[in-house]
């Protein structure tokens, strides 16, 4: 259908996530209708975000720059290291504009079925920041999955060596404009224990 | 957030069709953890694809040859031209590999309210076809809707004007697979009146 480049643009496409061959067909069509408004633009913003990227070398995150913009940033305070799971979960928090210290993108979460164990996280900087004596606290950002408790368990030990270091968690409760008939038992459960004085 | 290539990356992948900032972010990161791997391959596919495809000037259809790889096969019969409204339909009826002859791509359908008129219509090269001789029949493959209906009666007067051309047009009824308690009315119609033996 259209020739081998088309097709082979059709493949790639459909292994993106969240695409299937009638995603990728469609995408494909709507770019190849204005190679030089939609395709080309396209290709330059990959080709040059390709040459780009790095992992910033403090924090693991990625950006153009390393460190990135926001280890490089002095209004920053780098002295509250907010513990995430992935870029994705950085880049929520600062949308949400909520967090005005600086990161630690661990790369997944410890996971013994999946082969993921401390070697694997992205920590050394982490405890190298802490051992610096520049770290006031630590807040840990973790999903609240097995996997999430058992990564937050054993930093909360490696962390632990540490006097003077607050270590924190995320709150878990009710989200913001949720029902509470359509939570899980697990959630209910954390809103109720967690209850504070209204 | 991560550099302003990244975030021109993000803008651009959110346009596309069936995308929103959530996706795009979600797909803009999977290609960033593998530069190498996933997001240079996905550039060097568009940039290649975006030189080389080009309309092909006897069918309308997209490809990277002109003529097209379907209007270029001396295998396919080019005295039975199916029309289609879209490249994408086009495609469909390649993929279920249905139709032997050749195509033409109309590039939409005649549509006052969005100011579609007959010169916007790529029919040229049908009427030019059809009065060289080489066209036997001509199928009308287009959408069961307003649009589709008023582009086929246009089409009809168009072509009828050439004797010795059969026009015909694609079947209406239940879909394979289709229970009839999820159809509507107007397919049940079209279904019950052009029943046929059993």
């Amino acid at each position: 259908m259209g020739g081998q480049e088309i097709e082979q643009l059709i493949r790639l496409l459909g292994r993106l996530p969240g695409f299937g061959p009638r995603s990728a067909r469609r995408v494909a069509l709507y770019l190849l209708r204005d190679p030089q408004g939609r395709l080309l633009p396209l290709a330059r913003a990959l080709e040059r975000t390709g040459a780009a990227v790095r992992t910033c070398s403090t924090c693991g995150t990625l950006d153009t720059v390393d460190p990135c913009h926001i280890c490089a940033d002095p209004l920053r305070d780098h002295g509250l290291v907010c513990v995430v799971e992935t870029v994705g979960d950085l880049w929520a928090l600062e949308r949400a504009g909520v967090h005005w210290g600086v990161y630690q993108v661990l790369g997944g979460t410890l996971s013994p079925l999946a082969g993921m164990g401390p070697e694997d996280l992205n920590v050394d900087s982490l405890l190298r920041r802490v051992e610096s004596g520049e770290v006031r606290e630590v807040i840990l950002a973790l999903g609240a999955t097995v996997e999430g408790a058992a990564t937050m368990h054993w930093l909360m030990d490696a962390l632990g060596q540490h006097a003077g270091v607050v270590v924190s968690r995320v709150a878990q409760g009710v989200p913001m404009g949720g029902a509470l008939d359509v939570l899980d038992d697990g959630t209910l459960a954390a809103a109720l224990g967690a209850r504070r004085p209204a």
